[in-house]
């Protein structure tokens, strides 16, 4: 199979790009560096020393035999590059991986909350777009995120998409219908994600575009089984407070000595998956594409749920650190449950990689390894989601609590 | 009240400030005369003989003794001028109509479709953020459109934005719920205004801005009280096959004595408003904006309905001409029911102009004084909404029908 990764540089596009590569399908990577380019707005950089485009490609040649070819292009600007690569290369599908993905960068300022939007919106509608101008029926695979459901449902288990509700008629009748899932997007990033729902239902409806969107979980973990064959093919990790995912920063600050801090109460759930799970899913999602006319394919790309407070006890007691609670930069509920349907995967055979299994490697192979590269002053997240909260390093809360006394 | 009126140049913009200038209001218009270019574009003017802004105010001066101020500014693409003037002129409250709004137009081409996504999406949320960032609690009031609702709902009178459902949940109990509408749009530019109300909402939650969404008919009538004080201050008649919408290509044509084209059966049922009506309801809306705190109020801006051939009939018999079918260009279904609760303005008190009474005046006053501006190519629609329907002029599907038959 031919597919376009678009986003093919970044944390999930990458180990997607060597993985289905290696599977034996022609990849072509397309992606205008923007990560790397916000890496340097933010005086930050990914732990691993992760290699340049050229140097990545060249050792996965050498260490696979294999080739892929990348084009740096902006998704969101240059529409007739986009439409002429499309028109060219004639792939099966394309895995859209092209956004800027960080809640906390989408919230910094207004310039970065119109970035995200205009940035997000126009890369989506633009590919959805040369795919209809191509007429070729390639199958596009977006990825999307468990955040465009909103957390907490008062108890229900969230379906993998689509809700079946009741509306009730004037007589009093009650008719059944299915319905995407209501939205409720906890950042200006997370309700990009809730429009491009909607570019989907629109494109699929009217120019019958086949669409798969994979609502993911946090992704954890660092290496695949391909980034792990040379130093030079590693992946990046965020450990900066806009683009450190939760996880990623409790490892840091594992690694270091530093203690785990807590947003609020911890009480937040969050889903998660490992990135050798991401990238098999992505393989999967292109195994098993919707028929021609089939409404717009959802999937729940997660493995588990966790709240944040036992996320950190967890790391802290494989680690013998500490976990201090403090101020929550984010407007949400202090506590909220997380139930989730994703048996689409699991009948399609995908074998979870757990938190359990996988931690102590993260915290040695790649926190503690690297650890010396970081700069320890951009762990803490100082975005805010609004005017009244104060911005600056996160003010402890509560005395830190040993993580003994758990 | 200081009101800046977005797209104050426009159809509804330059009636609607002119109705609040005489009301008392202080009127600052924003408007990049994008309106006035796309007719470059398309070949094609007002059937009115519009003036220029310049002239437009200095003509309502003189009948008024009133002064509107106006910026030539893209309130897509220019933040900081935007931002500056909210925070110099610290208005009340904010109309915004400043959208590309024609269906047709959304669809001619992917250069078409992404103008109208890019353009929308953007101008709404740089108004919000501005609104956000200036920190003032201005009022936003948006020109929605009906057609977030899609058209067809099982016999259900559509609600006022928001519809009553009830989750199953796993154990069978039924968990009563209020969701935004189902959104379902008939086109990109209809799609847009379902992304813009997820801007709404979340602005609305995040940074508590007090948001009205007019989810609006299809505005007909010319004239109001005010653009008739003068012919300079006479408002715009589209008729081409882009911006005309149903009721004024029908009057075009009955105007020069041509068949009244129906597209497919003519059974879609489309809501409709007249000018003066639309003027009075923003007022309504801006004298009864939403408490600090509370969630977008979403008001149905509309007074009647009618099936598209029963109004080419009425038309047809009041004019003496005849009916023609053609093929549609739109994707949608052929007939549909339509039934709308626009309670809330009637409670506010707005009295509805009939298109039974209304349509004589449009006919003699406006399409007939001015018929011989018209460029009769430019009537039909040539846009179509996919790649397999024909473009250009639409072949007539049966024999013209002859009013007197029907
Ligand atoms: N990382 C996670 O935990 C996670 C969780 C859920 C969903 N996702 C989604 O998965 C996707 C990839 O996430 P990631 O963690 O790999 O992010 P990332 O920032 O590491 O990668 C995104 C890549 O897209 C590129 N890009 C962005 N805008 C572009 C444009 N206009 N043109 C061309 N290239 C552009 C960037 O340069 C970057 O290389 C995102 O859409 C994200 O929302 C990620
Ligand atoms: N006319 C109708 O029947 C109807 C029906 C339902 C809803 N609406 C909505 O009402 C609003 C006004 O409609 P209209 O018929 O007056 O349209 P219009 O095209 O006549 O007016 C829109 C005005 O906005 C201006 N504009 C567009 N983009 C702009 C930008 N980026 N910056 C500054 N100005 C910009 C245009 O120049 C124009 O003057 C639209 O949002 C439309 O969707 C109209």
């Amino acid at each position: 199979m031919k597919v376009v990764i678009l986003g093919g540089d970044g944390f999930c596009g990458w180990p997607t790009s060597l993985h289905l590569s290696k599977a034996g399908h022609e990849v072509i990577i397309l992606d205008n560096l923007s990560r790397r380019n916000i890496d340097n707005e933010l005086e930050t950089d990914s732990l691993t020393p992760i290699s340049s485009m050229g140097v990545r490609l060249a050792a996965w040649k050498e260490v696979s035999g294999k080739e892929i070819k990348f084009y740096n292009l902006d998704i969101a600007q240059e529409y007739d590059r986009l439409l002429n690569l499309l028109l060219d290369e004639k792939p099966d599908a394309i895995v859209h991986f092209a956004e800027q993905r960080a809640a906390p960068y989408s919230m910094k300022s207004p310039r970065h909350r119109r970035y995200t939007v205009d940035n997000n919106i126009n890369a989506t509608h633009n590919t959805l777009c040369a795919i209809a101008e191509s007429e070729l029926d390639i199958h596009l695979v977006h990825l999307g995120t468990m955040g465009v459901y909103g957390y907490g449902t008062a108890g229900m288990k969230i379906p993998e998409g689509y809700l079946d509700i009741e509306v009730v008629a004037e007589n009093g009748e009650r008719i059944p219908q299915q319905i995407l899932y209501p939205p409720n997007p906890g950042s200006v990033y997370h309700m990009t994600k809730t429009q491009d729902q909607l570019l989907f239902a629109y494109y699929n409806k009217n120019d019958g575009v086949r669409v798969t969107d994979l609502h993911q979980g946090i992704v954890w973990g660092t290496d695949t089984e391909e980034t792990k064959l040379d130093e030079r093919l590693i992946n990046r990790f965020d450990y900066d407070g806009d683009y450190g995912t939760v996880l990623n920063r409790f490892l840091m600050q594992a690694a270091i000595g530093y203690p785990l801090t807590v947003h609020g109460t911890g009480g937040q759930t969050r889903a998660f998956i490992h990135i050798q799970n991401t990238v098999r899913c992505v393989e999967l999602a292109l195994q098993y594409p919707p028929e021609k006319g089939e409404r717009v394919k959802i999937l729940n790309q997660m493995t588990e749920t966790h709240r944040v407070r036992d996320l950190a006890k967890l790391i802290a007691s494989l680690t013998n650190t500490e976990v201090a609670y403090v101020d929550n930069p984010r407007k949400e509920a202090a506590e909220n449950e997380l139930k989730v349907d994703n048996s689409c995967f699991l009948e399609m055979g995908l074998k979870p990689t757990t938190l359990a299994e996988g931690l102590l490697h993260e915290v040695t192979e790649i926190a503690k390894k690297y650890a010396d590269h970081a700069d320890l002053a951009k762990i803490p997240c100082t975005s805010v989601w609004t005017k009244d909260q104060k911005a600056g390093v996160p003010q402890l809360k509560q005395e830190v609590t040993s993580s003994s006394n758990n």
